[in-house]
């Protein structure tokens, strides 16, 4: 787990003091920002010293491995050692910046290490600092990448970051669209693992806490304001803190295909096809539709119109390999009850 | 933060695996077991490897500083060197655990490091494992010693365990009475914080948790069974965490004068106050004695007949002493509010 976890209005502005004990000699912070933020004013607030360098990362794409490689290659050539990665964005320069951490120190490729512990050597110090909330992925052991065979992440105990700076001021001024797909990741999440068939006490725990702050600041009255971005973002770690001991279901194995064949981003993705889900999350569909009505979101339709049929079973294929989330899901004869038929009907509702 | 958490019913069963990769060459791992499982069946499930050693400690009182000197001063004595410390037992278990650690690679005495961030370097590996529920100790930053001088935690980054393993089956078997002091430690805690004036979304979050957990084990229906097990002990981990940005307030003010004059353990004596806070917490109390009805226990009364009026002043001193605990319970102006002749018939009533 994080280490290190500083919560609060405004603490942002500890940064300088936070990193000061982990920097090393002259090797510099690397601060890997959203390229959202170029000529932003946050940009301003981070507090360089010496050879720190601030590098802008194009997360229009969601992270790979290649993009990985690359940034980690350059940092050593241009400074040998540095002292630390520090990641400012969304999901994307979150699960960027623990990767690349971990190849300042790990040889060969990211691609090498996807899967589930192997990740050899911890990596440089790294700090993550959300910038949107609803992924968990400042708190979670993975960063999901985008590899030459597969899309899947670096799952390790050497993953997660070692600090977190989670200040709700931060996601203040997060455009409505974007902050309800990032805040339904969340959301789904939650649905999907507390009817799910793997589950124990201390996931649920922090699932039911995350689901209800969702319902809070996503059902409640009134505006927006500060109140809502301060449980927006512990929904986010809450969530993010229950994937520890469960599963995502059928919203994430279907989008998971879109993500693959169209390059849909996650968080737009999963409410594309929750959307279509009240066969299998009555209750959580319902209420999805109801935040999606008051906070006055248009969710994408028909986006598959016009796909081929070997684009179809592209998806199918895709889909149906994520194996434990249909079992926890469906159960165990999973295959009896999502058929490839079943899901060529849902995908061709999307 | 704690870095590592296991939870799981049967985890305990992991234990010799999750040490391994922490054991230095021949240095014994040394398990400082609650004396309460001397000849019990668990002393036989612990992992012994090597020069292992397991040591009964006595917690009938609360830690002291000079018992966590002898014990780190005996342990250098005879291995010079230790791979690390694991606790296994109730709250007292957990900070004699954490400072022994500390003690293992800090200078001087345990009283020495009394106080905020005095700690100068970390301990030796240490390892939680809660056989009650109730007190946070297992995720604290915090180890409570009684000193020469006062009673006050080593709080530091380097005071929290390294690991804890959390499996329910250990606390299967707790006295209902036992169970229920140390379960409101966690319950009393989240009625003050909640309540209280200093607080932020991470906090209450975690304290909301924590208090409806409680409140299904306390008062829902049916027999205690392993599902209650589950959740007290996520009940007790979120409480913990949720010190990390809250406070006490005046139960816990009022109980360290009664623990200081009558050595009253922390759990029974903030029952014993908090069932006579009704002005201060009315629905928390209300509530309290439900539970305490529902659940069959009997809470000690009169505790202070008969002591003199120099004995309730020692009293009235320590706990006037705790200040940022009543202003965090009745706000800035605490002072006007909570007099000497207040905290008198009080603590007369106790």
């Amino acid at each position: 787990m994080v280490s290190y976890v500083v919560y609060g209005r405004g603490c942002f502005n500890q940064l300088d003091e936070i990193l000061a004990p982990q920097r090393k000699g002259k090797s510099p912070m690397i601060f890997l920002v959203d390229h959202y933020f170029e000529q932003k004013p946050l940009v301003a607030r981070i507090p360089l010293r010496d050879h720190d360098k601030i590098i802008f990362a194009d997360v229009s794409h969601e992270p790979k491995t290649k993009q990985v490689d690359a940034l980690a290659q350059a940092l050593k050539q241009e400074f040998g050692d540095v002292s630390g990665v520090i990641g400012i964005g969304g999901g994307s320069v979150m699960d960027l910046s623990k990767a690349v951490s971990l190849m300042m120190t790990n040889p060969g490729s990211s691609a090498d290490y996807q899967g589930w512990d192997l990740v050899k050597y911890p990596g440089v110090y790294k700090a993550g600092i959300p910038t949107l909330s609803g992924t968990g992925a400042e708190v979670s052991r993975t960063t999901v990448l985008t590899g030459p065979t597969r899309k899947l992440g670096m799952n390790s105990d050497f993953t997660p970051f070692d600090q977190i700076l989670l200040d709700p001021e931060l996601i203040a001024n997060v455009p409505a669209n974007q902050r309800f797909y990032t805040g339904m990741d969340c959301y789904i999440h939650c649905i999907e693992s507390l009817t799910g068939t793997f589950l124990n006490e201390f996931s649920k725990s922090y699932g039911e806490k995350a689901l209800s702050l969702c319902q809070e600041v996503f059902l409640g009255d009134g505006q927006w304001g500060p109140e809502q971005d301060d449980k927006l973002m512990m929904a986010s770690y809450a969530g993010g803190m229950s994937i520890a001991y469960s599963q995502v279901g059928v919203a994430h194995a279907v989008s998971y295909g879109l993500g693959y064949l169209l390059g849909t981003h996650h968080g737009i993705g999963n409410c594309i096809v929750f959307d279509k889900l009240e066969d299998y999350y009555p209750q959580g569909v319902r209420e999805f539709k109801q935040m999606v009505e008051k906070n006055g979101i248009e969710i994408p339709q028909q986006i598959t119109r016009g796909l081929s049929e070997e684009q179809f079973d592209s998806m199918i294929n895709v889909s149906l390999g994520m194996k434990p989330l249909w079992e926890n899901a469906l159960g165990p004869d999973w295959e009896k009850k999502m058929t490839r038929e079943k899901l060529r009907t849902l995908y061709g509702k999307l």
